[in-house]
């Protein structure tokens, strides 16, 4: 519930102590000494962890394969495209119908510039690479219970809210209120700077005037020749600001996920994905349901059946195996791991997380309202709205991210059919922009919770301390990789991590490298 | 001397003053009613405001055509590259050496979404946009005179400088040293808002933490597998910030002219020019330099000899005249304006800038530092260095803004030569950037004192109320148009509004809708 009732700001503040957030200890192409001599790697899952894994170890000379449940590569890093269809579990279908060049990224959809390795993949294999926007100030903020429902632009609330704490605090360091927690030296300057900071007037006060209307936005704007002259635009007072709770989301664009500059992959995330899946070339059985690994002191075997069905068991063998299974999945996988790992997989659980894609049918949120990408925050369940990053200016329809919600928001979205989901979403998308119900050509949600593949959105350890470390262990010939094995979940770039750290310590164990400890 | 001693942020605070920031009062694409019956219009200056007259008088019916002093349209929208060779004033003489597809913008190079009249056109005209980016959080902000000459991140210097007077005020108000300034009911929620706004502990504090490291970044990033555990980072003093005046430039990226979204046209600011030339036909003629303009009551004539150093003699005549010639031009040339509008044109001086564009070898700052677009700050001289908005991820050469200076800090570049003004901009650059002297390929500045067709970069009035409501009235025929002629000086913006606001006016002349005090 943290998302939900306290914004999103607050939201990834909370989740650094789940780990989910951060920078990436990339250091560049992995480089391995010496090589695997043909020793045989089986992985198990073609996500971009899966992936990595089998590049990496294909250039060190590894024999690699893998098996891959979906009938394509790629895992969460997935893209939806008119003509494409998907069966949720629980049996509801989806044929989505964007138009040619629309899509949803279903799962990851940013690439933030801390994301080193994700980016160094990207510019190796090609992937052509646009700025994503996150942040944009005439996008809006939303709380349906304050300002009569109305959303604001961000631009106003950051402003204002910004230029009115700015005049107290400076107000209180000029009248030396604050003694005892600012120095003599540092007031003067620390007035200086608010003045600055906040906006101030000589006066030390944040007032509508020509120098406030340059950051929230004019009255009457500028114009040419006989026009009228510029009029700045009135203030809202902070008062009204904090009872509505439009602080809430200040702060989304500045974590180190959010902060410019952000990249997008140009017509969709699984880019990424086909261009591994081309690099890695032909070693992948898909439509490969696995149902039972056993590993042994020499090797490990992995039995699977057809994912559409099948009963008929293949079994591969290999000298050792490399699993990005989700632990969701992979609990339910016979196996003969260890009690440690046994009770590592047990710990983790699924978030959930709903996302839902609405083609409209002309970009009015540019045409109208001069949103140009960007993500509007609603305290509504929806949570937001972000507006599409490609295609700017362009006549044809475009797919808003019409809801993006995790935890209890998600839940009254994951529970209904479909087409219902789609519902909600245009109800209470309208009342941002009732452009809404005219506009809406067809929409498209992924529940995660109902993906049969991985069952939530990514992994949360109820209690790393306790199981984190046997899980990194290898265990029966087999290393785990995945998001849920990094500091980094939830992100593309901690699938990749942690399969450059398995594959380092697998090339070090194959070649007596292997230290102490790893 | 504002913006060389305060700051960038505080420069475009006081630059409202003058007018030079701001919206736009564009309302959409000009529908004249009527039309001008084939009544002929001569256009002095194919610049932005003189193309969109003549476009949309032509649109209208009227017979238009245009003198241009330049072999080219455009103006100061106006793009250098590689094959170019450009003479200033003074003789000296520049040839451009950029690779294939780099450029400078010598003059505007950035379109906010507040504009939009300039983002209309380049719609209608098929000018191809992407996104500008302003601000990075990865860029630098940095003072020769402070922690060492180092530069330090934007994304540092905000949070904690944010987070420490987050911290100061939530003390105060928490102590009730702010009973007099903030109402009970607003002072929980302000503290609430605080720790959001600042990320505050539960203690009011902003200290190294995890959830502060999401902000301003990790001492040891996140990792994968058996990699270390991520270490959140050091604080920065609010003591060392206040007294480094690294919070000066905080807020560049948030006026109304910076804010996201914002925008390039792709390959170059003159692409807008072309698409205008294109539009308006073939009714420039170019080359020719204006030396005498004389208005009747029935008409205009105009005479100009080749700007390449002709004297043969040409005179064109028509019913009217919008005239676009910068007034620091427009003084030199014969006229019989009424007093009042001669008083006008020597009331507006030109401010001074200078830019200079670096190609360097490779694109070290996104390759090395990680910087990808956005613009770093600097007390030095040089203003700013600004990463190019383009061709990310290329492993080709780049051209850096590496300096962008106005006022008091141009004049030194202004004055010496240009070879020796590449070589300051990379004795300057190279304390941010030491890759400098490795990496430079060529360069090439603008010193817009120095510009012959306008002598400055643009137009202020010493005193718009004595004089600007004589300027802005028909005279003799003529009506002035322009940035000059506008609440948006500088700006692209301004100069096709004021156009806009020039070609109604005559249009309501013409077909007797004039109304009074038009």
């Amino acid at each position: 519930m943290v998302g939900y009732a306290a914004g999103a700001s607050a939201m990834y503040t909370a989740m650094a102590g789940m780990g989910y957030a951060g920078s990436s200890s990339y250091e560049g192409p992995l480089e391995l000494e010496g090589d695997g001599n043909g020793a045989s790697v089986l992985i198990l899952g073609a996500g971009l962890a899966g992936m990595t894994a089998a590049y990496e170890l294909g250039k060190a000379g590894y024999k690699v394969q893998i098996l891959e449940y979906r009938e394509k590569a790629g895992g969460r890093c997935w893209t939806l495209r008119g003509g494409d269809s998907y069966t949720e579990l629980g049996g509801y279908k989806q044929d989505v119908q964007f138009s040619e060049g629309n899509y949803l990224n279903g799962g990851p959809w940013r690439i933030p510039t801390d994301h080193h390795a994700v980016l160094d993949y990207c510019k190796r294999f090609g992937v052509k690479l646009e700025p994503f926007i996150q942040q944009n100030y005439y996008a809006y903020l939303h709380n349906s219970q304050a300002f009569d429902g109305k959303p604001q632009r961000f631009r106003e609330i950051q402003a204002d809210y910004r230029g009115q704490i700015s005049e107290l605090l400076a107000k209180a360091v000029h009248q030396d209120k604050l003694d005892e927690l600012v120095t003599d030296e540092d007031a003067e300057l620390l007035v200086e700077s608010l003045k600055t900071f906040g906006v101030l007037n000589d006066n030390l006060e944040y007032v509508k005037s020509d120098a406030t209307a340059i950051y929230r936005g004019w009255a009457v704007d500028p114009g040419g020749g006989t026009d009228p002259a510029p009029e700045p635009s009135d203030i809202i007072s902070l008062g009204d600001i904090l009872k509505g709770r439009l602080w809430k989301d200040l702060l989304v664009g500045e974590t180190i996920d959010h902060q410019q500059a952000i990249f997008q992959p140009v017509g969709g995330m699984d880019m990424i994905a086909q261009a591994f899946a081309r690099e890695i070339g032909d070693i992948v059985t898909y439509n490969a349901k696995v149902i039972r690994i056993n590993g042994t002191e020499d090797g490990v075997e992995a039995t699977y059946v057809a994912a559409d069905g099948g009963t008929e068991e293949t079994t591969v063998t290999a000298d050792y195996c490399i699993c990005t299974i989700p632990f969701s999945i992979l609990g339910q996988i016979e196996n003969n791991f260890s009690g440690g790992m046994q009770a590592a997989i047990d710990s983790v659980y699924y978030d959930s997380s709903i996302k839902i894609g609405l083609e409209m049918k002309r970009r009015f949120w540019e045409q109208d309202e001069h949103i140009f990408g960007g993500i509007s925050y609603t305290d509504l369940p929806i949570t937001l709205i972000s507006y599409p990053s490609n295609d700017f200016f362009s006549d044809g329809p475009g797919v808003l991210l019409g809801c993006y919600s995790w935890g209890a928001a998600s839940y009254q979205f994951n529970a209904i059919a479909p087409e219902e989901r789609i519902e909600r979403a245009l109800e209470f998308g309208a009342q941002i922009h009732p452009q809404y119900r005219d506009e809406f050509a067809s929409g498209v949600s992924v529940a995660w919770h109902r993906v049969p593949w991985v069952l939530g959105c990514y992994g949360i350890w109820r209690d790393g301390e306790a199981n984190y470390a046997d899980a990194v262990k290898m265990d029966q010939r087999t290393l785990m990789a995945g998001e849920h094995m990094s500091d980094l979940p939830a992100w593309q770039e901690g699938a990749i991590l942690s399969a450059l750290n398995a594959v380092k310590r697998l090339h070090a164990h194959v070649t007596g490298a292997e230290t102490e400890g790893n």
